[in-house]
């Protein structure tokens, strides 16, 4: 079904009979709505993404079964009996004195109303000019007006999500990632960092080891560790994890030694990785997929970053390279993920629109194979229940009713350029102000983060009798750092094997999202200040 | 500081000297903040409870101290270093590369405006005619025209949730419930479900139980069991749980046969119970915390219910109390808090919004002791981090800078008799359309539910060779309920103690918070008709 209105950009007028078993597009979603069964999205409305999938999938296999890794915690989840007992309300007439949600009469909210960019034009003062002023008012579909409204979202709702943003990311990761099985399923989130503690807690049992990356996102490895799950690194290079250290890693497993089974979860940050900035390649992911497939290993892709790919970089002489020219160039232009070559239903994906969209949304979602997104519905139910209906009904409108699929590409677009700009202005000045006999990095091409690798053994102090150590070295230019007025974050914070951990190698992590263009060039211009203090060599332009 | 501008409502002008150590109430908040220091509350400001209370708390006791109960998982947690640093971030001219946050420009959204109530005019016949318009623009606060904006709810905050919100409900819970102890604290929660996961989290291990009434919420009893945690029965009365049972079951228990230590916990809801309705008086309150200070047993204060406090019941055919005056009336009217009488901070009270503005807006609050709350938002760090921002801004626009403490408190009395009157008319048609002899009742004080009695003794199978068992007598009523078109819940749904659990009376819980007064009175009707035809006896009016 087609929304009611549009808002802010053309409707797709192609509503010409598309085949169903032609990959979804942006552009034939509308034609796939019209085919499919009447939208239903009232309150706390059940829906599965099923509803908004291709259904002609018959070819395709369905996901292996996780029941042996499940845990005790996520095994023992029943549904609710009042849930179950929500099939009797489609009886006509029947009146329920069953659930206890409130009457929508008593929600002090008569409209809401926000203006967000007409694309393709997405710049603040494009949007002040002439953005588009989206309203949700309470009773918009008893009234006709639209397909959700304030009475709805600002009701109870399902562990699912709302019926509305379900069909919205599912119809998206069907264009961006055609999953390769049949029953994959979508279900909302309250952001990554809450997606993966739920992850953890269906997966792992306290003693568990989880392997990612040698250096890794510190929030995760901290929600890891209170639940007595630690984290086993795995070796990276300019392309992060490498399979070859993953394969090693599992094949000479040490029970003993390591006090605790081999481990069954790899969490990784295919894309921009937090902290090192490095984008697994096509053929990485392929063969570290391979290795999962060998030791039957589950994946937590964490994909955060994946829309911040970024224009290949071309160093600060060069011309750059020219945007994709179309929705369907910039898909192409992205690196397959792990749910797109995923056959066997062994990856929960999670993304999330905090680094899209806007943080405080709250707002992400899993896709996973109908076994785990089931047992995470279960878990939301009796948890976080779901994302703020007045984030969903924001996301609903902009996204699904004011854009479409078509225009939020052409954001995610915008957003790339935007990066591409912020990521050229940070190399640009690390090339000029930064003594690159000491500093080295590889350029990101995803992400908010660039990684320095600072050479310890040309520190001063490495020819005394007395060296420091690179914990000790670390400190001195962090706090040289601050004291030249710039916060950079210390590469030994995303250690991920934490117990016993002795650097090898020293780091530093910047990230380009924050500042501005010239704020980031002083920054930088101060950070080579600092380590050429803590080195001993001339400063810059002296 | 006061707000820098008030929209809707008359900002409070008493800027008069008031003493600080007078009790704060709607009217003095004004003054207080007055005397304040400057409101900080920026990009993930830091905030505590602290900075907005009443200063003068030094002849207060401190809570005491819970590390003998704090379980291993909340124990582990530790703060995270990224944070830490967060501190340097008060230097003058500091650039920060360091926390990846994204940059507001990119927040496709240039304003929000909504429409609520202009108190005391709060239906939404009079919110469409002369509602409120409330803004909220992106750069509001660097501009000049607000404490809070877009840039800063749209983007990453901290556990605490925003400073913004967390000094209303700071306020608000001391207006309301005066904690006689000094170093409480609140933080924000993404609802009442989701705060008592993660209370069970930081007080109980696998195998613990914790107690509660009898029968209660039923998905307090869902998110408990799948963590290895069961629930242990308190007998209850008219008034709600039982201090003489609790201390029976307490004084009573057997490590080996219940194969678990000694509960540490109660989980009560004091006001309006879930599904019983009902309402513990002062006195009550005060019994039972002797019985947990006796045992030194915790307390879960889960009161979503707390401001759906009624208007006595007079029935049907007096004349209805007059309601409260002014707010310190209705504040007088309330039964006391636990967290009232909890000089030992041994109380988690658990605040949401749900119940009072809307479920959608999935924001709740805790208030307990600085330990407790501490260890609460080192979880939400590593979990949900806070509600949306969206609904935060929502809620802080709407509540501090339109309505005001008073004009909330307005709004709740306002609710109090919008369901006064839906209480009433239930109770109206269960004496007009139920049989007395059969199905009895206590008129709810509080909440949204009406908890049905039927005398199972009178079942006609009862007097025969094969007496039909309560559960199926209980299934029979529902069925025919759904066939003669209500949905009316089934009392064994909220067993409390489930295994093994064997029903001595048969109960049905009806709410009076969804459908209309008719809708209401026929779904009434439709029960007492299946209730008579189960129970072969006449049907009314026949």
């Amino acid at each position: 079904m087609a929304p009611p209105y549009a808002i802010g950009i053309e409707a797709v007028t192609d509503t010409q009979a598309i085949s169903v078993t032609e990959p979804l597009t942006a552009e034939s979603v509308a034609a796939r709505r019209e085919k499919s069964a009447k939208f239903v999205g009232g309150t706390a409305a059940y829906t599965t993404s099923d509803f908004y999938k291709n259904p002609f999938l018959g070819n395709k296999p369905k996901a292996k079964r996780w029941d042996h890794y499940i845990s005790l915690e996520s095994k023992s989840r029943q549904p609710s009996s009042l849930k179950a007992a929500a099939k009797f309300l489609n009886n006509p007439g029947l009146i329920s004195l069953g659930g206890g949600l409130p009457c929508p009469e008593y929600f002090p909210i008569e409209g809401l109303t926000f203006k967000v960019p007409s694309p393709p034009q997405f710049t603040e003062e494009e949007t002040k000019a002439s953005g588009t002023v989206v309203k949700a008012g309470k009773y918009d579909v008893s009234e006709g007006r639209s397909s959700y409204d304030l009475s709805i979202a600002l009701n109870y709702g399902l562990g699912s999500g709302s019926a509305q943003l379900i069909r919205f990311v599912t119809e998206h990761t069907e264009i961006v990632c055609k999953p390769p099985y049949a029953d994959w399923h979508c279900a909302l989130t309250v952001g990554n960092t809450s997606a993966l503690e739920q992850a953890l807690r269906i997966f792992c049992e306290r003693g568990d080891y989880v392997l990612s990356e040698e250096y890794t996102f510190a929030s995760a490895v901290e929600t890891a560790l209170p639940l007595g799950i630690k984290f086993a690194a795995v070796k990276m290079d300019a392309e992060g994890l490498l399979p070859e250290s993953m394969d090693e890693v599992l094949t000479n497993w040490d029970v003993n030694a390591r006090g605790a089974r081999k481990p069954r979860v790899l969490y990784t940050v295919p894309s921009g990785q937090n902290p090192t900035g490095a984008t697994q390649g096509t053929a990485r992911r392929h063969a570290i997929y391979k290795v999962a497939q060998k030791h039957d290993c589950y994946i937590f892709e964490d994909e955060p970053y994946y829309f911040l790919q970024m224009q290949p970089y071309t160093g600060p002489d060069s011309p750059a390279v020219p945007p994709p020219k179309n929705n369907e160039e910039f898909l192409k232009a992205l690196i397959p993920t792990y749910l797109s070559m995923d056959i066997d239903g062994r990856v929960m994906r999670m993304d999330s629109f905090s680094k899209v969209i806007a943080p405080g949304t709250r707002v992400g979602w899993i896709t996973a194979s109908e076994q785990i997104v089931e047992r995470f519905i279960r878990h939301n139910e009796c948890g976080v229940q779901n994302p703020s209906g007045l984030s969903q009904v924001f996301l609903y409108k902009m996204l699904d009713e004011s854009w479409g699929h078509a225009g939020y590409l052409g954001w995610l677009i915008n957003l790339r350029l935007q990066y591409t700009s912020r990521r050229d202005a940070i190399l640009h000045a690390c090339e000029k102000f930064l003594p690159k006999n000491i500093v080295s990095w590889n350029p990101p091409a995803a992400g908010m983060f660039l990684w320095l690798k600072v050479d310890h053994t040309l520190h001063p102090s490495a020819k005394t009798a007395t060296p420091l150590s690179i914990a000790e070295i670390e400190e001195q230019v962090f706090l040289v750092a601050i004291e030249n007025g710039v916060l950079i974050s210390r590469g030994s914070w995303f250690t991920a094997e934490r117990s016993g951990f002795v650097a090898k190698e020293l780091f530093f992590r910047a990230t380009f999202a924050a500042a501005t263009e010239e704020k980031m060039a002083e920054a930088i211009e101060r950070f080579g200040a600092a380590v050429r203090t803590c080195f001993g060599v001339e400063q810059h332009g002296n």
